[in-house]
């Protein structure tokens, strides 16, 4: 990979980092018991934070599951969705009962993260769009993900759950959503590639087949794509 | 800031420069017209195709705008939304027309970013979570404005338009659904703070007032967060 002579703000060499941090990024499952500290789970709260949202309405909440109960609640919850799931898949169904799928028992710290309640006064950019709320804690989630990962942390984003059985649980006021129980914790070793690609339960998709020029029939006209 | 004793794969330095990236990256509406040189547009692709996703389903697709004309229909439909968001916001139309919202016809490079078509036979983490192909879009998209700011390259989410007109325009296949116009380009400067704080139109919340310890009534415990 080689840089422009580089005019900004970050050096080649913190530009490099950027591109690698994303590409060792992980969804994780395996985790060691060893507890975050607290300093450290502010730093990643605050990268959430500075993460954009729609007519910067700021739509995340995190919620830090302290309770070895109520810990065991919300994995019974995703493990009543594991199965569920898994009989959806049909002829996948034992091999997708064979994939660790989460940690939530084994992580050093769990959070759910949530869309607040009473989002319907926000309107920018969301009349058309009353998605966008979802995107903005979805790149609140990234920068968390990006920020653990490069303080040699491992998450795991797991959305094998009811969420009105998990608001409900957490005591969530109504209009509020889950979306995401998430799984933080130093890990044994970060997978060298994606756990459900190493698994073969599905491949890397080749980004020029996503690339579209103009029109969605248009092949795309990009020179080659380096893979990483 | 301070960091403990680093044993990962990244320097204090760059761990550092993640954070100062994140605080850094600015949802851009003024733009430089020059042109982005196709090998930053494929590291910029490459980094949004890093992203996690629901059951590495990789929702993601991305459509370059290359014809002028199609740029100009782009803008007239975000510019109809615009009037409309604006009569919906009410008594703060005004305050609301006199932002700029979108640099579509100025930015050297534009973008819309889709949700693909053919997503109902992704079950794993979807059965009860469908919208989570929008999350592993946002990610997607989060990646790709993190690798333009660290850059030096702006960007801004555009959400202001029809989605079922766009996808039209674009002749995107039924059952595909845009979900950003993506405006990318060099930039005059960076805004210092969002521009929707610089504008008054919202301003920062309180990180500690979006945390709650295990049920969502309670208060957060967390020691004092650093602002960024």
């Amino acid at each position: 990979m080689s840089f422009d002579a580089n005019m900004g703000d970050f050096t080649p060499q913190e530009i490099a980092a950027v591109y690698r941090l994303m590409a060792m990024r992980r969804d994780m499952r395996h985790f060691l018991p060893d507890p975050l500290d607290d300093a450290l789970i502010c730093r990643l709260l605050g990268a959430a934070h500075m993460a954009p949202s729609v007519g910067l309405m700021q739509p995340w909440r995190f919620i830090r599951v302290r309770d070895p109960e109520l810990r065991a609640s919300i994995h019974a919850l995703v493990e009543a969705e594991r199965i569920k799931t898994a009989r959806a898949l049909a002829e996948r169904e034992d091999e997708f009962m064979r994939l660790k799928v989460e940690g939530i028992l084994d992580c050093g710290e769990l959070l759910v993260a949530a869309l607040a309640d009473g989002r319907e006064s926000h309107v920018f950019g969301r009349r058309t769009m009353p998605e966008m709320d979802l995107a903005s804690v979805a790149c609140a989630i990234q920068n968390l993900w990006l920020a653990a990962r490069a303080e040699n942390v491992g998450m795991g984003w797991v959305s094998l759950f009811d969420p009105e059985a998990l608001r409900r649980l957490i005591r969530m006021p109504e209009g509020s959503r889950p979306v995401a129980v998430l799984c933080l914790g130093y890990v044994p070793a970060f997978y060298p590639k994606p756990m459900l690609e190493e698994a073969k339960w599905a491949h890397r998709l080749d980004l020029k087949s996503m690339l579209h020029t103009d029109y969605w029939s248009d092949g795309g006209d990009l020179p080659e794509v380096e893979s990483r």
